[in-house]
């Protein structure tokens, strides 16, 4: 167990070509079990049910993960108090509480602590640079008190947002990655994969990628785009991709919150352990080197990157003492025909049924088109009213 | 909090005709945080992990269960040390690290602790109902040992087994609970459901029921078949339903395992908090007043029941602090589209797409037919041997 | 080419053991090529656009059916006029020119004539036996007058009726077959498929089985009922089927016409050829000897069919010509990859793909549960008002 | 009944802004009725046997065809003979029957007679231009000496072949169309559907557009994408689509020949009448006037398209007779549940079931990359042998 700082840090280990394991989606894996709250999605459990951000930072770093990234996800304070949602811990609060539980627990394997910062709905409702800044700067002010090992600006919708992230927390002196909620159309207003990973390199990312809003392998396509784009243009930067753990062939530029069932009948859209096999080495294979996830993921979908990439990392992480590869643990099963499932070619070329014969295969996304400077997406402290949904609702089911 | 014995009984509470809200399956929650190995599906996490195991059971009491059952599934010692699954825990060390998680978080609330065994190998290698008996008795004293509350005989495929059981259970004073894992067709040798409840009911059992094999509304119609059968028969019992959380339209008699996704490629067919609040509904307008959950049930879909249930039980689980009822908490969303969606029509109606247009909707279950007596059923301590794996696979891909 | 009667009758067929391949649906394939009306479903185009009806036989004819029904479906004067379908042919126009049709091209190759009726409006709304009975009996006397072969009642949804028809038919001295549109559950008011089996023998058909509202392997099953029934009774007979072209796992006891795509979005149902040899062989397996088709079915249904008992028959059809066992004709395709595609297992397993990603794969039949007797389903010489359709339409889309 | 040469020509109607309603493809209509043969899909019917030829002309022309395509598909004489399709009739003689027979029927109403060519075995094996356009030129003779109203090159999937072609067609001084079954992406050796349309009407083209190989509503992008091409070189050229009827969401460049079902279990995907209405809107919207169909068109699927632009053309095709608009026909049901279906929001919104669980909606197209010049696709005269299928084989399912 090694205390903070004596870790060999991101960069050098990027550097040096090794794979770098990120961790799983928090909101979402503490919203099933029942310490998140849809819709507003902030992280205030970290300070008021730390064992169970505890619990699963630790299973994350059992399924091989070397960051533990801070439990900050929205934890700016336009965010915390936007629309009503009353909490009884300040941002300071749960963003300090969020770097211990990472520290704690990165100090019991091979992790380094990511503190994390994302959009705001101030920039959404045309609030000034610096304003935006300021927001990010009071999370930055935590995480360098509390020290964590480097920063990632993450879950951005528009390349100019991220820009100003990057730029404050460049300020920091840490490592800086920077990843954006894109797919392969670009960002809401249209700037290309490449265009927007040139922008961030040149705002001084060191590790450029994508998280969240689409599936795997539509990830690691766009990731594909962002490294063309700063190669082409004579820049530096290493690869970083953090995608859904949902299949989201249907989705337009938006992504998975455009479709009907985001966020509460995702279920038949989760990936398989064997389609995160596919994805890790898909993302290997493209040159991507920091290699998580996000919203969907599970620790067992985090053990199935391991897995697949445990030969090239030279080790299997802790949790495999519970998981043979490729279904070998089968082989200890009292049913035969069971048995006669231990076997690699029978979970590679699956093509699991949903059990759900009366719903189809792909939905239609909603594609409203409003964006950043839209009266609709203007953020406010008091609840949404009945007056301000009824018109939304009409929009859907007109009356 | 209350002391272990102050609380009111599981008896007390059913004749009173109060609901009872079982917990989730702990086998494959864990198996998914990296805790549990599939195949052997055995609980050594209770004394190896138990951290893991005692944060689940206290995310399924703050999703309203009333029961903390022991994480003793298939600790039976035969089954422990069963293809060569090689423990550094005995049997009785499992048992009683299990009470004791299963007790400490129960008295955090409102819940009782139940003990639970469950088919054996043995029984399926056709050892004599003495050496089966046996296996039950030495949980037992565990059980006895540290005073849980009820008992519970669970996931029998053989009538003529669970009967042994409850007999064994019975021995204890406690009250019994029975269910089996078989659907409207019945047990493993075509004893209809009705026919199964009455002779469990005989054999001492005060509660009957199904657990787990069968999705959620195939199981209710078993237990209606159940009490059908011993309403006819002129006696009494209370019902009792934990079925899985994946949606098994296309099941013959042998369940879920005979799908060609079990256990790794299950993920289609999980079923949302939706279908949730309609099977709680369901059972309990079936008359089943213990309803709960087995495997694939995470803790959102245990709160799901709880909150459909609430007006009849009087009260929201702790968990509801973080989930409106019906989506209410998507007002706080920071868009629009997904405001539009704070509202009970949409998630009531709404047919999930699987994002997985390659796949089908159902699938051809296995049914090799083999069951108790069959060589291929019979256990053996030795692991499973390339040998013996190699006429199951030609069996399946003739070569 | 032989002239009428000089040919082997169906009895003496039968009797020999050969089998005997029915003809496909007329109204159905009518529509489709724009002769027919759905709705009314009736037959004027025996009389208004003979070349089209006689150009379908032929094709039937081709594809090695050894029957041609006359093209009087719904040809009874109740029918013709039911609900304001106007039409410029009288009943016994219709069925004579049907008769002549039938006959001109049964005499070209190997077939039988046989003349049908079918269920009744006036059943539906409860007229009298001797009413119901006037009805069949005027069709009789056409097909007595033009010298059919044979006689089919066909397409009853209550035995009660089907056995008014047969007692009707046999009393022309000729061969009858009966056939009810009727699934494994039996009947309109429940009467199983054994039991009408039984009462249509009595009532003196020689020929007994199903037609239409369901696919093939479920009117094979069907079928199965029967025959068990009447072999139970210590009765005969010969065992007749005439399923749909359309898959339909979803139906209830009503069959196809409850289904929400019936009658106009029924494609993506429609069987290939390769079910049909699938369908043929099961039918010929369980003792079923005369095999044909009903709606849906097009000529390379019916080629399919005689091409899968080509050996048991001892012939190969006319419009084989055209069509490789197989697909081996696909060794001519211009592209290596079709002629990759000229062997039977490549079609023996294919599970072909819908290309509609957003549509399901079952659906929920309508069950409105209302038969005979029901104010609904009193018939009427009246086109259909609007103040009739509103209650309907609000049934289906409350306002 | 206009004798030939009487009625307003093509060019004529669409420079007057009408829509020309084409007809749909008989090699498909023809090998399910059991007169054409897959594999070599040649035309010989047309010699052989003509009433089914004629029947289905008129099916089309009841249907609002204004125009009868003869049936001379693939009828050049290095494609009659290629791989051993030994054929009893010259395709001189082919030719002048097809001929005759569409003339025959386009007299019995409003439609003009197209000699049509296509690609030919010739290009593929990369014979000369003098020799390919001889091959065109003799087929050419016959449109001459049978007086047809316009020529159509159509079925080209390189625009080098279709610019032979259409400088041979121009020679005989009528208008030509040319059409290419390509999708967005363009021909096989990627040239743009802009590129190609450019390069049509330079050779001479008067209409152009796609055919067959993509479903209906890709035809009518790509037909804009050439539309634009056209229009932004400063040309003029009248538009024509003729897609098949065919849902192909999962086609790569080549079209549906590399989806695996092709071509004998494509049942799933055939089009509804209402997907036919949405297709004629789109491409009428889209600025298209010449509107048709090609493989798996059916008459009833013209009809929808006559139907859907009745109001523009001003007139109902004979064959609504049979049909009213919107499904008002089922007004006269005897089953209340299906009268309720007599409407138009119904029809207009199902999402129609295919009745096939074990299926995928989607398949994964072959990709074997070769095109012409590629030694795969070097035709023959002689039957493909036993040793030229078995590497086919191999490639598929290596052994």
């Amino acid at each position: 167990m090694a205390p903070a700082g004596t870790q060999r840090g991101i960069l050098e280990r990027l550097d040096a070509g090794e794979i770098v394991v990120g961790d799983g989606g928090f909101v979402f894996a503490l919203e099933k079990r029942g310490y998140v709250k849809a819709g507003p999605w902030t992280p205030e459990a970290a300070a008021e049910h730390p064992e169970a951000v505890r619990q699963l930072h630790r299973e994350f770093l059992r399924a091989g993960s070397n960051v533990m990234q801070t439990f900050t996800f929205y934890a700016s304070d336009d965010k915390l108090e936007n629309r009503g949602n009353a909490l009884s811990f300040t941002g300071q609060q749960i963003n300090e509480a969020a770097c211990d539980l990472a520290r704690e627990v990165a100090n019991e394997g091979d992790a380094l602590v990511a503190g994390g910062v994302s959009q705001t709905p101030s920039y959404l409702s045309c609030k000034s640079e610096n304003d935006v800044k300021d927001i990010f700067k009071k999370q930055i002010d935590v995480f360098i008190k509390k020290n964590v090992d480097f920063l990632i600006a993450e879950y951005f919708e528009h390349v100019e947002e991220a820009e100003w992230a990057v730029q404050v927390l460049k300020t920091s002196g840490k490592p800086v990655a920077a990843t954006m909620c894109i797919g392969p159309t670009g960002d809401m207003h249209g700037v290309t994969p490449g265009d927007c990973a040139v922008r961030l390199v040149k705002a001084g990312a060191d590790i450029v990628g994508v998280n969240c809003h689409f599936d795997p392998l539509t990830c690691v396509k766009t990731v594909k785009l962002m490294k063309e784009g700063v190669e082409k243009a004579g820049l530096k930067a290493h690869y970083m991709v953090q995608p859904l753990a949902y299949h989201t062939p249907d989705c337009n530029c938006q992504g998975f919150i455009d479709l009907p069932e985001f966020p509460f009948a995702l279920e038949p859209r989760i990936l398989t352990r064997w389609d995160m096999q596919k994805y890790a080495r898909e993302a290997y294979n493209a040159g991507i080197r920091y290699i998580g996830g996000c919203c969907g993921f599970e620790p067992y979908h985090i053990r199935a990157v391991s897995e697949e990439l445990s030969q090239e990392r030279g080790l299997l992480p802790a949790a495999s003492e519970k998981h043979g590869l490729w279904a070998s643990e089968l082989k200890m099963h009292t049913k035969p025909w069971v048995r006669a499932r231990a076997r690699r070619d029978y979970w590679e070329t699956i093509k699991p049924a949903s059990g759900r014969p009366q719903c189809p295969s792909m939905s239609v996304p909603d594609s409203w088109g409003v964006t950043k400077g839209h009266a609709e997406l203007m953020q406010q402290k008091e609840a949404t009213t009945q007056e301000q949904l009824q018109p939304l609702f009409e929009k859907v089911f007109p009356s």
